[in-house]
C-alpha cells in the first residue's frame, strides 16, 4: 500500500526516567537494552524501523513519514530520523492539535491517504506481528469510514493504562467495535477487565484516512478548522488557537465509528522505571536480583531491583526493591515506592545542577 | 634532627573499600576527599607529605625515606613516591619482618638512627599537631632506650581498634609508660576505656632508635637475626625464614621499655566504608543525607548513607543506611549492615570480572 503515511508523535519531556532521560533527551530518544538487542537503538529509531516494508522510507521517507515534536527536541529527533519530515510544534498543546496538523499534512499529499498515528516511545518485541495487525487495520481503513485504534491485548491487570471496551466482531472476524474508552482502573477493576476478556489497553495508536479524521474534527472540534482557515492554512500560526486536549478526549470518546484491531505483539509503553518490571518479560530483562535494562548486575542477598547502567557492573549487596540508574554524571538510587517522586530530585536539580536535568 | 628515618609500611590488599580499592589499588593509594581537601592526594602521598620539614626529603629522600610494600604494588607505590627507597617484600609476612628489614636498612646508614615506623594508609587532619608529637617522640627516643608508640587520644568508644593502657607520666610530663596492649574491646569495655581516660588507640605508629629495636628483636625474636645472618645479610633471602607475625605481638606486648606519646591530631585509620562514619568529623564529610567522601550527594527523604563517587552527582531518594560507591566501571550499592560481606562480591568477581577487582 503506497498511500500509507506515518505520523509519529514525539513530544514529551523527560523526568520519569531521570537520569537516563532529561529535558533534552526524553524517553523516545533512550534505548533500553534487552536480551535480543543488547545494543538497542533508541525507542524512536525502533519505532521508525518497525514500519520498514510497510510505509515507504528512504528517499520516499520525507513524503511518507513525519514526526511531530517540540522545538527543543527537533534537532535531536532529526539526528535519530534523517529521512523523515520533522514538524516542530510552536508549543506543546497535547495530542489533538498534533493529529490535526498531521491530518492536514497528509491530506495535502493525498486526501484519502491513510494515517498511522503512533507514539514514538513504546516498546514492541514482535514487530512482524505488529506489522501484520497494522496492515489489516490499514486495509480496513482504506474501505471503511472508521477511526481504527490498535488496542493491546492485556497480559496483566495493569492500572497504569486506559482501556477500550470492545463489542461485537465485525465482518472479517478480527476487527471489533469499540463500545467505550475507559479511564485507568483501580487494581480490582483491572483484574475484572483481564478476566472479562473484552477489554484492550489503549495504546494511543490509530489508523484512519485523512478525510475521515478531518471530518471527525469538523464534527467534534470545529474550532480546529476555524483556527486553520483564519491563519490561511499556516499551522504554525494556527497552533496557539487550537484546543489543547488529547485526541482521546477530543475525538475518540465521542465518535461512534471507532473500531479496534487487537494487537498481540509484546507491547509496552515503558511509562516509568517501575513499569520496566511489568515489561521485563517483553524486554527479556529479568536477572538474578532484579530487572536489568543496561549494564550487568551482580546481586548478593538482594532482590526486586531495577538496574540501568549501560557499560557498568552494578554490585548490589543486601538491598532490595531499589532503582539504580547511572547516566552521564548522575547516579540515582531510589526506593521503588518513591518512583513517582523522582520529579522532586529533578525539580531540585533544576536550580543547582541544570546541566543534569 | 637529621638522623630521622621514615619507614612506611604499605602492604595490604584491597577488598574492604571495593570498588574504590582493588588488589592493584589498595587503600593506601586511594584518596578520600574532605572539605579542606576536595582534591586530596592519595593516603600514601599524604603520609609522605606529613613528614616534610621533619624527615629529610627531596634529594635526601632516597636515604631517609623508605616504603616497604609488596611486589605487586611496588610500581604503583613508586609512582606515588618518586624520591623514596622502595623495598618490595618477596612475600607478605605481617609487620615484624618489615620492621626488622627497615631497622637493618636504617642501621646500615646510622646505627643510632631514629626510625619512624608508620602505616601508609591513615588519615590525619591536623598534620602540624602530628609533627609536634612526632618530634617530641623522636627527641625522647634519641636519649632513651625506649620503644615509643604514638597512641591516639580516643574521641569515641571505638571497638575496631586495639588500645594501649597507659600508666604514670614520665619526666617531662607528656610521655607515659605503657602498661599493657589491649585487644579490640566490645562496646561496653570501649565505653569504659573512654571514661577511664588512661587508654589510647593503638595506631601502629612507632618511634625508636635502630639499635634499640634490633636489641628488642634479639631478645624476643632471636630467629630474625639468625635468618639474616644465615642469608649473609640479604634480607630478600632471609625473608621467607622470618616469623610471620605482627610487631605488636612479636615485640611490643612483651617488651618492658614501651612508652607512649599521646596524639591528638584528628587521626583515623579509615578501616572500611563503615569507618568513614566514625571518621566523618575528621574528614569534615558530613552532608545532608549521610557521609560523602567523593562527589556530590542530593538526598531526599534519605539518611545515614555513605557515598563516594568522585565527579558524580548521586541522587538518593527514600533510602537510608546504604553504601553507594562508584569507581571505574563498577557501582556498589550495599546495605551498611552488610559492609563486611563486600568480600563476597569481590570473591565472585574474581572469576567473572577479574578486571574489576
Amino acid at each position: 500500500m503506497n498511500n500509507l503515511f506515518l505520523v509519529i508523535i514525539a513530544g514529551g519531556s523527560g523526568t520519569r526516567f531521570w537520569p537516563k532521560s532529561t529535558s533534552r533527551r526524553p524517553k523516545q530518544l533512550l534505548s533500553f537494552s534487552s536480551a535480543s538487542e543488547p545494543q538497542a537503538p533508541s525507542l524512536l529509531s525502533q519505532t521508525l524501523n518497525r514500519f520498514d516494508g510497510l510505509v515507504p522510507g528512504g528517499a520516499q521517507g520525507q513524503k511518507h513519514r513525519m514526526i511531530i515534536t517540540t522545538q527543543l527536541l527537533s534537532e535531536a529527533v532529526a539526528q535519530n530520523a534523517p529521512q523523515v519530515t520533522i514538524l516542530a510544534e510552536p508549543q506543546g498543546r497535547n495530542t489533538a492539535p498534533c493529529v490535526y496538523w498531521g491530518a492536514r499534512a497528509v491530506a495535502e499529499k493525498d486526501p484519502r491517504g491513510i494515517m498511522l498515528v503512533m507514539p514514538a516511545d513504546h516498546y514492541i518485541s514482535q514487530p512482524e506481528k505488529f506489522r501484520t495487525s497494522v496492515r489489516a487495520a490499514a486495509e480496513w481503513a482504506q474501505v471503511h469510514d472508521d477511526l481504527v485504534t490498535l488496542g493491546v491485548q492485556p497480559t496483566r491487570p495493569e492500572t497504569g493504562y486506559g482501556y477500550l471496551r470492545i463489542g461485537s466482531a465485525l465482518p472479517g472476524g478480527t476487527c471489533r467495535k469499540v463500545d467505550a474508552f475507559v479511564e485507568k482502573p483501580n487494581a480490582e477493576r483491572a483484574q475484572e477487565f483481564l478476566r472479562a476478556g473484552n477489554y484492550l489497553w489503549n495504546g494511543g495508536m490509530f489508523v484512519w484516512r485523512a478525510d475521515v479524521i478531518l471530518k471527525a474534527f469538523d464534527e467534534f472540534m470545529p474550532e480546529m478548522k476555524r483556527a486553520w482557515e483564519s491563519s490561511g492554512g499556516d499551522l504554525q500560526k494556527a497552533y496557539p488557537q487550537m484546543t489543547a486536549t488529547s485526541i482521546d478526549y477530543g475525538i475518540m470518546e465521542k465518535a461512534r465509528n471507532v473500531v479496534s484491531f487487537p494487537l498481540d505483539c509484546g507491547w509496552d509503553d515503558l511509562g516509568s522505571w517501575i513499569s520496566l518490571e511489568g515489561a521485563a518479560d517483553v524486554l527479556q530483562a529479568r536477572r538474578e536480583g532484579g530487572v536489568v535494562t543496561g549494564g550487568e548486575l551482580l546481586a548478593v542477598e538482594s532482590d526486586g531491583n531495577i538496574v540501568d547502567a549501560p557499560g557498568r557492573l552494578v554490585a548490589i549487596l543486601g538491598v532490595s526493591d531499589l532503582i539504580v540508574v547511572e547516566h552521564g554524571q548522575a547516579i540515582l538510587v531510589a526506593h521503588k515506592e518513591k518512583a513517582q517522586d523522582i520529579k522532586k530530585i529533578v525539580d531540585r536539580l533544576k536550580t543547582v545542577r541544570p546541566d543534569l536535568v
